[in-house]
């Protein structure tokens, strides 16, 4: 059972784990942060030790957390001298990132965190990966403790990279498509509120059928007259009409 | 006041319609469906008159509300023949082609109806134009009756068709990015649950806050390194790469 966790990082992803951690029980013995603010930030919230130094973590952790971003990861590793299992929260590095260590783990939350907006929902899946068996129980049993067993993935490195770059079009691409929305609304003095309900109503109808089912929409009816009259709209941005012809015939094609 | 309306077509928009529009009292005085089974079905429902020949049309009503497809709509007010108010469903259409009728009026109801699934939120804009003052008033009373008074806009063609464009982009640009996402999954026998809390809280995250301070991901990072694993994950379908390359770059445009 994993029961003091040392975190490593102090951004979205170590903020959000830390404090639902100490809510569940575990122990977060310290916080390590390259920026000695962002340790003191997250230490003072969580009333922890804290520093900006490696040498200071303890050498005895059940888990050490590594969520730092993947740039920052391979020369932290190279300096982390730590016995006992280290596990790294990203989506798209391989388990071999932290194959210095005996016992090396993944914790990927499926989730987007942001430090200032707490999370709607909490829950979320986690997806879990291990070099040694005894240690993928011990990760399953804490991201269980977090998100409910139904929520736990053991994917591995391949099935996770996939995971990410889904959630990639899923999440990050379509709020890319709110934002193209909100400037062509801003264009006629319109407010980004008249989308807002039709916007959750999108994403709230693919949790009753799949995306294909839900699809709507000029290009899904192949309607040619109204995707001109988007097209001669779009003229004053070409980026938006490239977009425009690209994702329409994309639809089109998979109807 | 509009107390008795006749629906002009039996398809999602006009199945919505008549259901909500008795629910608030109002009566459904005929249905009109170019298909006799889709007129049956929905005047059946609803308990009202219904035929497939526009002779039949009752020649008093408050309201005629034609919800047909855009591209129905020129041949169909060719042929109707009635007094009164007559106004379309239509996000893209100018007011000015049923401008053969004194009183013309739109009423564009921005939601993704369909006919199998309930609406999950009641709360959606009903944008209204009209030829005449006395029109305008009663049309707007009428939605402020159906989604309440701050849910109503009063919009010009021009504006009307900017905010279809931009839901155009925020829905169904958004439910293709969520199948874009399935599909990926599938290729590594994953199930798209795995997604369904990620993109419900992306959505919500933009009733908070704007899309662009909501935006995340390895494009708003930077993260050229993930981009690239990436773009060689989309190697066997060039045109999710095609979309990854023009959706990452206006991402980065736009930071």
């Amino acid at each position: 059972m994993i029961g003091k966790v040392v975190l490593i990082g102090a951004g979205n992803v170590a903020t959000y784990m830390g404090n639902v951690l100490q809510s569940n029980g575990v122990h977060i013995e310290f916080v390590y942060s390259q920026s000695l603010e962002s340790a003191k930030r997250l230490g003072v919230q969580l009333g922890t030790a804290y520093s900006e130094n490696l040498k200071d973590l303890p050498a005895e952790a059940d888990l050490y957390m590594i969520a730092v971003s993947d740039d920052a990861i391979k020369e932290l590793v190279s300096r982390l001298d730590v016995g006992g299992l280290v596990a790294h929260t990203s989506g798209t590095l391989d388990i071999d990132v932290i194959s210095n260590f005996p016992e090396a783990g993944v914790f990927y939350p499926l989730q987007s965190f942001s430090r200032i907006n707490p999370l709607q929902n909490k829950e979320f899946p986690i997806c879990v990966e291990a070099t040694r068996s005894d240690n993928l129980h011990s990760l399953k049993e804490l991201a269980a403790k977090l998100v409910g067993v139904g929520s736990v993935y053991e994917l591995n490195t391949i099935q996770r990279k996939a995971v990410h770059l889904a959630a990639v079009f899923a999440s990050n691409y379509s709020n890319h498509m709110y934002q193209i929305a909100e400037e062509l609304l801003k264009r006629e003095d319109l407010n980004f509120d008249i989308l807002r309900p039709l916007i959750v109503e999108t994403a709230e109808k693919v949790k009753r059928m799949n995306p294909k089912e839900a699809q709507t929409g000029p290009a899904k009816r192949g309607d040619v007259k109204v995707m001109q009259e988007h097209m001669r709209e779009l003229e004053p941005d070409p980026d938006y009409k490239a977009l425009y012809t690209l994702i329409s015939n994309s639809i089109i094609k998979r109807k």
